[in-house]
């Protein structure tokens, strides 16, 4: 059976979007190029930035050009549209509306998989913009979780480490998102989430699954809904990313 | 300056794909994800093998997929296109036919990049297919350089690492990828061309970059006139790939 195409609403943002492609294929049973689902990836760097109009920073909107991309996705043949980037599902109801195929939703997926693994008090990692928009509170409230926020210090970390480091192509230490980590916490939380996509990438980069089994990834989480939904199988039960090299 | 829509023909890898998209954003001078170059990305796995088909083991040839491809990119408002696989370099004159908009050559710049640091013996690292075709000889006597492929079983070897490790998700060892290199360095080679994107991602996974400078990569050959070609400045003078993470 053919898989289905997957519509890549990318840009938001552009490493981000990478990581996303990256790991869908990483987490995907194949066993050589044509057993890999196919991808049509608008990698729109140039959409104007989703926390700063949230925040009421800028008047740009980058809804236009989102819809704009999921019609051009949807015209080149997509039967669903994923957008990896928990910011810009402020939107998602919106862009959603204009097209008539699915767009799988980063916020509901990642809170299914903390209720799944028991969560009741979600601590929350995302952009100013996301924690303004209340997105995943509105969801956990959905699934009966609480949800927290850090408070404003520990916010300016995380709004430093998403737009400073990784957005600037500036690398980042690990006890920066550890700390982080540790913050939510000691707020009461009994899973963090990844909630921006930015550090997903610098979670993956550091290699802190393994000590951080607590931590559920948004990207991550996409990734293997994608592969289900596009009707392919996941490389093996709760398989973990892996690099491909051996340094030996 | 608005830069130009880079089409990037893709899934031929698809995780070459990925990897030469995470190529074009580190090397890209950006300190935002605004300033980046837009790419719209066909990852389109399911494209028969392009090697079995030109070593004439398969009837399905990948032809037709690649240029219904490149015509959708056309279409979306793609202003060139790139295509980050050497052993489809054989249908590059067919696939430029089929659009109107430039295909970059990837074994193009690739020989003009070793000719510029100087090299006069060039050995080739690539898919059976791609040596089979001479596509890496045909180029490099038009630039006037020698030529040389690994021996039947150091071939053998080569298509190893591609298909029964990259392909197929599993690790590579660093001693295998050098024992190419100096195999390579052996037959009076100056330059080792990294003729096919799959042996790139393992090169760049196991950060070989500094040790064997005489090693010149074709993804990140083709990544670097991608920044240039689309209206973008390369991050800094031959900047090398770094990952983003410091692991402390």
């Amino acid at each position: 059976m053919q898989s289905k195409l997957v519509g890549v609403l990318g840009g938001v943002g552009p490493m981000a979007t990478v990581y996303f492609e990256q790991m869908v294929l990483e987490l995907t049973e194949a066993r050589c190029d044509q057993e890999h689902l196919n991808m049509l990836v608008s990698n729109h760097a140039t959409i104007p930035d989703r926390t700063a109009f949230i925040l009421g920073e800028s008047r740009l909107s980058p809804l236009f050009d989102m819809a704009q991309d999921a019609q051009m996705l949807a015209r080149a043949g997509c039967d669903f549209l994923v957008l990896p980037c928990n910011t810009a599902h402020f939107f998602h109801e919106h862009i959603q509306n204009a097209v008539s195929i699915p767009l799988l939703n980063i916020i509901e997926e990642t809170v299914k998989a903390c209720a799944a693994q028991g969560a009741k008090r979600v601590g929350i990692l995302a952009t100013a913009g996301t924690v303004k928009a209340d997105t995943y509170g509105i969801m956990c409230r959905r699934f009966g979780l609480a949800c927290v926020y850090p408070d404003p210090a520990a916010q300016r970390q995380v709004t430093a480490v998403i737009y400073d480091r990784i957005k600037a192509g500036e690398p980042v230490r690990a006890k920066e998102m550890t700390a982080l980590y540790n913050c939510m916490r000691e707020e009461g939380s009994d899973a963090v989430v990844l909630g921006c996509t930015e550090l997903s990438v610098a979670h993956r980069d550091l290699e802190l699954h393994a000590a951080y089994p607590d931590v559920v990834d948004s990207l991550e989480t996409l990734a293997r809904r994608t592969i289900e939904y596009a009707g392919k199988r996941l490389r093996k039960p709760q398989a973990r990313l892996q690099t491909n090299a051996i340094r030996s």
